[in-house]
């Protein structure tokens, strides 16, 4: 029996947790999850330590992190913290066999095969092509944007900077928006509307284009004013911001041939999942003209499991390391 | 030696070719290429016999076919001709051992990594990631998308629709154009303007901006006169078409995370070659905010030989059947 060390570890918590590599054929579960405060901690390896201390077993001889960050060249860095390593130099000092370190987004992708019907909301019904491509997406801090492609031993992830590609409006209130942001930026990319600061500028848009004053408020301030109903300015942001969503899932659905399914991701979707059956989202998902039949292929999830990407640091290492391979 | 007949399909013409299936470390090479008017056969099979017999060659026992068409199920339609026909049946017919068919795209896709130095003009030049994924496009008739993941063995092609993407415009000229596009389509597509009746949508839309007569002219027209400076408006249509085909270049390299490369294809792209230096085609490709770093990683070359096809059928079934690999 190999246990696996698995971690979720972002600029403000890391989510650490357990999982029995042999046990994969039921679904991954990451027992033993303890959430810790990143700034508690110098280095990582202290925190893993730490993690390992207060659950109360021996350290593991596998691991894999999930990182939001860039990775290059094994070498990693932490956004919003001082914090950078070499992956096998903290294999080596915490004397493990195998260590891995993965983009978060990649994580939540490479979980997309492996979740269950409680891990996740369906959005769009309809039967997936099990043996076409997988694509991951949605919007938090940035928009992010990942495919994974099925091969014979199993899938292989595709990282994409999908969200940093030009923004295609598709109403007057939209191509309004895009001249409003072209004032701050020459290129106005999906990231800059899809993404808690998107919002934000969706709203401060819509101040400017009816020529009314914008308040300073906070990406949660637009989201909770606008889906309890409170200000019909916010409230319209957060419609706009659910349509613009939904044309774009479309759009990567098309740019991936993505037949196996849409799984929505990332910070801001599992608070606003009750209220996106309330908006276009659906209506734009569908339409793409000739193409509408395609898409009316692909089901689109939203992945309500907050812990997925440790299942997907799980499945990665699994499927990547020949020690953990029965 | 084992020999495989190679053909592209399309509606007007097949053109055919022999490959010797051994000598590909070397890079393929269709030999006895023949080109055969589609019109004049009444089924495919009868088409293939009457190459075989002018090329005067036994029947090979292995076949690759490309396709202008979609394939469902083993099931083959030939857009632009009556012909329909079952993979497997058409293999039996010929007698052969293997016989597969694949999209027009995915062979331009699958000869990407086979094309040598003099297949390709490179447009912006930078080293490649030998290790990343590789998009194919290109406008023709519509537009083609399509990438290539590298895999453990090899390619693995991801057939897409990225063509149906919604148009994103990023001057006051092209939000103009999308909205005078938008008065004959709910939905506006890359395909809308980047294709051969795209181009003559964007005369005609820049027309209607200034408030001028457009003429009635064929895509061919538009691009003649433009690339020759016989007209203003037919030059500005073909110097808008570059510039947004150069975005959408971008875009693609961004959602594929393509940093091997893109590959342009299609049958436009040869016509407008010489020109497209003189155009923002790479100021437009470069233009991702702070993801330019990200695409200046990435070079764009165009397939100028037009026989890639053909290579990439070859290299499919190399990389796909047992029997032919030593």
């Amino acid at each position: 029996m190999s246990i696996i060390l698995v971690a979720d570890i972002g600029g403000t918590n890391g989510r650490f947790g357990l999982v029995n590599a042999c046990s994969h054929t039921k679904g991954y579960n990451a027992e033993q999850q303890i959430s810790l405060p990143s700034a508690n901690y110098a280095t990582l390896a202290d925190m893993i330590r730490d993690y390992v201390k207060q659950a109360g077993v021996p350290m593991p001889k596998f691991a894999c992190l999930a990182i939001a960050g860039p990775i290059q060249d094994g070498h990693v860095k932490v956004t919003n913290l001082n914090w950078e390593f070499s992956i096998s130099r903290l294999r080596d000092e915490l004397n493990m066999q195998a260590l891995d370190v993965i983009n978060d987004y990649s994580a939540l992708a490479y979980a997309a095969p492996h979740l269950q019907a409680q891990d996740i909301a369906t959005l769009y019904d309809t039967e997936a092509n099990p043996y076409a491509p997988i694509g991951v997406m949605g919007p938090g801090t940035g928009f992010g944007a990942a495919l994974l492609a099925p091969i014979s031993t199993g899938w292989k992830i595709i990282p994409t900077e999908g969200g940093h590609c030009s923004f295609a409006p598709t109403t007057d209130t939209e191509i309004g928006i895009l001249q409003e942001m072209r004032k701050q930026h020459e290129h106005v990319s999906i990231e800059h509307l899809l993404s808690g600061q998107g919002l934000v500028s969706i709203y401060k848009s819509l101040a400017a284009l009816k020529g009314v004053d914008a308040e300073d408020l906070s990406p949660a301030d637009v989201s909770e004013r606008g889906i309890k109903h409170k200000e019909a300015l916010c409230e319209e942001a957060v419609q706009t911001f659910c349509a613009i969503l939904g044309g774009v899932a479309g759009d990567k659905a098309l740019s991936w041939g993505a037949m196996g399914g849409i799984y929505l991701g990332g910070g801001i979707v599992p608070k606003i999942a009750h209220y996106l059956p309330q908006t276009d989202f659906i209506k734009r998902y569908l339409n793409k003209g000739v193409m509408r039949g395609y898409v009316e292929d692909i089901p689109v999830h939203m992945v309500t499991n907050d812990k997925a990407a440790l299942i997907g640091t799980a499945a990665w290492l699994v499927d990547t390391t020949q020690a953990l391979q029965s």
